[in-house]
């Protein structure tokens, strides 16, 4: 605010004009004028024809929000002078009755947000002026009709007079005159129109309509600003990320008429093709017709060009075919626009009376295959270097490109929604165990896994499964983060569904899906749709491989991944996977040969007894190691030792059990009973991590012998095996680490002994606690290497669990009080000082120390950027994530080297 | 490590000389020379008697460990030289055969370990000298009985040969003899017992008794050191939070003999009576005795002064009697003591034919009742100022003095064992449920919670009972804490008990213990006693009201409580509370006439439910504030709107859900449905504090009303309420203060506006996570005070649940990761930091923010002490620990002041 005030010194420019070949704005003023307000200005000095107009600043619109909707003091003066100018240049004058100025009034904010907001068109029409129009204009029709649209317009934005009113007048009227299409009324029928509309304005607001232009113009703008608050734009800004604090700005434009014959038009163009990113003017047109003809879609819009038309054997002509020359001159002008703006032009255009005029260019939206495609192209021509092709790429939307997606052709019978929680697409039969899902898994079945809510027993089902769907959680609940990190689709809080276990069934609204039933899940948009839809795999395209080759020259971070299962690795390893940032052990302890083993463990009432169970899994596990280090040969995998609470591991049904009584000898009492001792009220902030190393450390011992012996059989198998680095997690005090550093390395050495050869690995923690970003100082001195584990630093920074945050978090985005998710996009002020605190002093006890991230984040590219600012050797992601994080991480370098 | 390395460039000084009215250390150097060592030293520099000999420093103990139980260079040398000095002085020689040197080898902490460490006296005996000695002596039996005890004392001590050997040797000799008493063996019969205890310790280990005294003294000294770490040692530290790297000292001392005939005597005495305080000697000895006598407690020791005989009934002489004029030079010695130390000493003597030896002194441990009396004594004596009085008070050891006690004479059957959580002491008669327990104190009987755990539902229960007893939780678990805050003795963590609620009863080692029966539980011990124990009330002496009136004037820090029930508020404020920092509003929900409006309030389904069932609580709370700003009359009252999660207030049982059913008119099922919707996996982290405010805004707009009606109504009644300060819980983002705050204000303005009065009232926020603390000055622009939570902010900076806490607290002390629980002792250097952070930032943006400490560690000395250091403007307490807070306040005030 203060520093808001301090720019606020008189004289402000409150007001920026443009046109005719002049502007005192220019594009990249967008935060002060918005994107439309930057464009028109910059297009006038482009020397396009553009109406001249004027732009009123983001800044009023805070200034009016600040001052309990009064406007600043100087703004009228300002804007009276502009408008004046603009009558000045076509000849026109603001409410005179002879040779009225008419004007549209427009919002236009820093980023597009499509019909959000309001607009008035031919604002400057009253009584008066109205006649004036039609006397200038030689068309009474047009006049009356223009001034009809203008109350109905005006009425409900500004006046809060519903269109309902309008639409009923006229179906009225036209019942009454037995008239069928608007084209059927005349200049008369629209003048008795414009009377009744008039009078109903009256009736409803008990004020007549405003006849003073001035007041006309005042109320609309309020009402655009105004309308920067409704609701719609607050939903809109809530799911784009859009501060409210950016404001919109207004312009108000002389008007042009689309709608005054047949040599004239309206339209819309991009100058390639969004969709495909072919270089081919896209786009249509309405001869006759007012730009909220095209929007509305009463009309069928037309094509551009001849060859479009065809394509799409349409008989109506092209603008190219019935409006050759101007076509011309608008082709020119694409050009000249994509050469000034060196990007794909998103273009509004309007031809009055056969004179071409530009009302909007904007860069123009495309789909991730098109983005690909275009800056690939655009620095093939030359019009971009490949630094500004990475640039300008959305990293995200890349994730398009990378899972299966549903044929948008085939029929969808949607039966419910939930959160898109992992993008990409699956058809198979309804499962509602992970047991089951594992079992017809093996059948050859395809099975869609379903449950309230998933928990780490269901790792194996969720393996199994081609999608997971939940009735609980949010998109960062353990079945959303588990999925996005197998790149298995998944559909989560979908609250609606009653799902019943013990009848193997779910209900929603009124349909019922049992077991077996075939349903799909859409992760893309939360879908849940009943039977099988087609799906597309994707092709990655030439495009693609080449992006990625520029960005891989020009990041500086690494870019690891985040996988356990080889199947994960593999792919991981296919996207360009430098190493494994973060392979979970506890995973593999899940699978049913081993959870018996496993279960033996926890349940041991002595060490003898414990590290008896724990020979039967070093096997298991040693294998485990072993395919990871083959698939990443020469890179380094960092191994996280066990970290969950050891409850998750213990058997819940009575089957599980007995199953266990069974195989450990010890009686299903003693189970239950020990089952409720490992009981945690908060199990996140319980006994894990190092606290089970430092309670029982045979188990990290056995884990760490695992690696070593893993390491070394792949070394000799094929010569080259990963280098391991054994993290140890949830570190809070450097005294942790210290103990079981010497642990692991008093193994490190008796595996050295036993064979002879020599081990290569790095010893680290995990940087997961506010506490031990604190001490990084201290940690660093037993530590090789960091990585922070900003799941549960956000976790423990915030106070938030993650798995619970679902329950208030709507509330919060609703509040303003989170612009994003901070388990999706960094909280760089908060988490952020912790992890920036921890690089710091980390690297000034131990200048080599090696700093990546495994948390979630890394493969958020707004997180990815600060990463690199804070100085990470790596960050690691999901599979699926790593192209994304490859390009984000290219990204932030370029940003950086530019400043 | 690189600190200690730099002290040690050679020549160090290893070794430490004393006596003959010299010595190379002094009484300031204990952590060199342990307390034994340097006391010795200081004596011998007041010219008492004292027998000559050296120090080994701590710093040896040191090295000895790091270097593999290796002695530094140089020390052999310099501990020799210190040996002949001795040799010189008393004119003896070590190992001399004719006129041999005897010595002692004493261990010597920091601070005493009585008993834990080795003791080796007589060291200097073989079967040459031991002829020596009885020639020099001219007493045989002397000489011989001392070799026979040194042989045993050594073996045992240094050979590792157990004392039973030298006992069963004995024993046979006496049968064998047909003696009864040891005074029956004559010097023939010693020699025959020496001669079997060397042949026995040479079968044993295989190697003859060592001959050469300085592979005695070698023996015996890393002895001394390796018994720093033995388990008792090690044990006791833990207990006593004493660090390990402190090591102990080992001294060599010249002997002396109590035990050479009727004018020789050995005893230990007190300056002043340890107990009760007096100024009288206090103290008992033995004639013709060595020290090991006394403490082995073999002959029953006589009294010192002749009125201690007289009233002990006694008719052996007393000192004062027996030895008049040593006694005399004695009680000089105790004054000069006294006078130079200026506290009362513990002091060890000898007395070798006539002559009197000083052998220790130290400052003499007291009850917390002597403390008192001492200090104040002390202080009108003249001989300590009233900041040293302050200064020189344990503050946790009020404890003691505020709590009623068992009576210490009462026998006791003790069944069982757990954690002493709340001291204080209880009897009562065993009830399983809350309910339970307050329907049979309504009927007054005593009764006493025995719960598995409890939970904030039980809270009305705990207030009933006399006391507390969990089979579950560790010190710091909601019983405790609870009922530390409420002043209710209580026993947790009692894991012997095996709980039945459904038959209504406990066993524990074969005893069943069921609903009604009598049980005692001894918070101060943790013991858990069958029957009834009669108990003390404690009576404030007037010492105690001095010492607070001087630690009042002396402290700068505020004190307040942790209170909300009018009996709690009541107790604080005459234990000196100058406010409330923290009143929890979340109690007052459960009591038995609200807990259904507050149930119905949270299973509404719409706004207007809720604050339908908030209309009916909030003359409740209105009431519960007006009683506690009556007692609080003109102070400061901090409210905490409602913290914790909602569902920990719903219904479990089926009667509870048909209760509410019946109250709300939901069905049975819809609660069952909202319970299971509300739970949450790490409730710590989940939907409480600000995030209720911010999901359901009724809820702290009732209780700010309520806060602010009751303001008025006060003021009214009585002319002066409590200033009340409005706490916001549980924020980690400015705009969650920022939009509550908005809503509080609103609430008052409307109170004004209803009752024409002004409203004076403080809205601030507690800091209890680690993001509140980093983005303290954002949130300071919104909170006119911080209140630290130092429990939850210890929680999630380290992320650990204090209720999940016990699985492995235990290994973490043992393993020496902790060497204090976070939850008792603010950890300075990691939530310290924060602390400091957000204090700093806090007062930055908002220089007058008023800061506190309202989390268990207000009530810790240490922890007062660093919030003294940080700067804030108060700390708040537990009731019964309000005169702790105010003598440690002063402390930290007066070291700071020293500083």
């Amino acid at each position: 605010m203060s520093g808001q005030a301090a720019e606020r010194q008189d004289p402000v420019h409150w007001v920026y004009s443009f046109g005719a070949g002049a502007a005192e704005g220019r594009a990249d003023m967008r935060n002060l004028l918005g994107g439309k307000g930057a464009n028109l200005a910059e297009m006038s000095l482009l020397g396009l024809p553009v109406p001249p107009g004027f732009t009123i600043t983001t800044q009023v619109c805070a200034a009016f929000y600040e001052n309990d909707r009064q406007y600043p003091d100087g703004l009228k003066a300002q804007a009276d002078k502009a408008l004046a100018d603009i009558g000045t240049q076509v000849g026109k004058g603001f409410g005179d009755p002879k040779n009225p100025l008419l004007v549209s009034v427009r919002s236009g904010g820093r980023t597009s947000m499509p019909g959000m907001m309001d607009t008035v068109l031919n604002l400057g029409l009253n009584e008066e002026t109205v006649q004036g129009l039609a006397e200038l204009s030689g068309d009474e029709r047009f006049a009356w009709d223009s001034y009809r649209r203008f109350i109905q317009m005006y009425s409900d934005v500004v006046l809060g007079v519903d269109h309902s009113h309008f639409e009923e007048i006229l179906d009225e009227y036209k019942d009454s005159q037995e008239y069928f299409r608007d084209t059927d009324l005349n200049a008369e029928d629209w003048k008795a129109v414009a009377a009744s509309y008039a009078a109903r304005v009256e009736s409803e607001r008990g004020k007549p309509f405003p006849q003073d232009v001035h007041e006309q113009l005042w109320g609309a703008i309020s009402a655009v600003f105004g309308s920067w608050r409704n609701a719609r734009a607050e939903t809109y800004r809530r799911l784009h990320n859009i501060p409210e604090s950016w404001g919109t700005a207004v312009n108000i434009q002389a008007m042009v008429f689309g709608n005054m014959g047949e040599d004239s038009a309206t339209g819309v163009a991009f100058t390639r093709n969004p969709s495909t990113g072919e270089n081919k003017v896209y786009g249509e047109y309405l001869i006759n017709a007012q730009g909220e003809d095209v929007v509305a879609g009463i009309r069928t819009p037309q094509a551009l060009t001849r060859e479009a038309r065809e394509e799409a054997g349409s008989t109506k002509p092209s603008m190219e075919e019935a409006l050759p020359q101007v076509f011309t001159q608008l082709c020119q002008i694409f050009k000249k626009l994509e050469a000034h703006y060196r990007d794909v032009q998103d273009i509004e255009f309007t031809v009055e009376r056969g004179k071409l005029w530009m009302l909007q260019t904007r860069t123009g939206k495309r789909t991730a295959k098109a983005a690909l495609k275009i800056a690939v192209d655009m620095v093939d021509e030359g019009l971009i270097t490949q630094d500004e092709a990475l640039l300008r790429l959305d990293p995200a939307a890349l994730d398009q490109l990378l899972h299966p997606t549903l044929d948008p052709q085939a029929s969808r019978d949607v039966i419910a929604k939930g959160l898109p929680a992992s993008p990409g697409a699956a058809s198979g039969e309804v499962v509602f165990s992970a047991d089951d899902a594992e079992d017809l898994k093996a059948k050859g079945h395809n099975v869609i896994l379903v449950r309230i809510e998933t928990s780490p027993e269901d790792i194996h089902g969720m393996h199994a499964a081609a999608a997971i769907l939940t009735a609980r959680g949010g998109m960062t609940s353990h079945a959303a983060v588990v999925a996005r990190g197998m790149g298995r689709p998944c559909v989560s809080g979908a609250g609606a569904l009653r799902i019943d276990y013990a009848r193997e069934m779910f209900s929603v609204a009124g349909v019922e899906i049992g077991r077996g039933d075939i349903i799909t899940v859409d992760g893309t948009t939360g879908e849940i749709i009943s039977g099988e839809v087609a799906t597309i795999k994707p092709e990655l395209s030439n495009d693609f491989a080449r992006i990625m080759e520029w960005a891989d020259a020009a990041r500086l971070m690494q870019v690891r991944t985040n996988a356990e299962t080889p199947g994960d690795v593999q792919v991981a390893r296919e996207f360009g996977a430098e190493g494994i940032g973060l392979c979970r052990t506890e995973h593999m302890f899940f699978d049913a040969d081993r959870i018996i083993a496993v279960r033996e463990m926890i349940l041991a009432e002595d060490r003898t007894a414990r590290v008896a169970a724990l020979d039967k899994i070093l096997p298991m596990q040693r294998g485990d190691f072993a395919e990871i280090f083959k698939v990443m040969a020469g890179l380094p995998v960092t191994i996280r030792l066990l970290d969950p609470p050891l409850h998750e591991f213990l058997p819940n049904t009575p089957d599980d059990i007995a199953e266990v009584a069974n195989a450990s000898g010890m009686d299903d009492e003693k189970i239950r009973r020990r089952t409720a001792q490992l009981h945690e009220t908060n199990p996140m902030l319980g006994h894990r991590g190092c606290r089970l190393g430092i309670s029982y450390p045979e188990i990290y011992e056995m884990q760490a012998r695992a690696i070593f012996e893993a390491a070394l059989q792949v070394k000799k198998e094929t010569g080259a095996a990963a280098q391991p680095e054994i993290m140890i997690p949830l570190v809070a005090m450097k005294e942790e680490l210290q103990i079981l550093k010497q642990k692991i390395i008093a193994i490190a050495a008796q595996v050295e002994q036993e064979t002879g050869e020599k081990l290569d690995y790095l010893i680290g923690t995990m940087i997961e606690l506010p506490r031990a970003a604190l001490k990084a100082g201290d940690i660093a001195i037993h530590a090789e290497f960091f990585s922070f584990g900003t799941n549960d630093l956000t976790q423990t920074t915030f106070g938030i669990s993650r798995d619970d945050s679902a329950l208030f978090m709507n509330d919060y985005i609703r509040a303003g009080i989170f612009e994003q998710d901070p388990f999706i996009t960094l909280d760089q002020t908060g988490v952020g000082e912790l992890v920036k605190i921890a690089a710091t002093r980390g690297r000034a006890a131990r200048a080599d120390l090696k700093l990546g991230i495994c948390g979630e984040h890394g493969g958020d590219p707004a997180s990815i950027a600060f990463c690199h600012e804070v100085g990470l050797d790596y960050v690691s992601c999901s599979p699926y994530r790593v192209p994304i994080a490859r390009l984000a991480a290219a990204q932030a370098a370029l940003t950086s080297k530019k400043r």
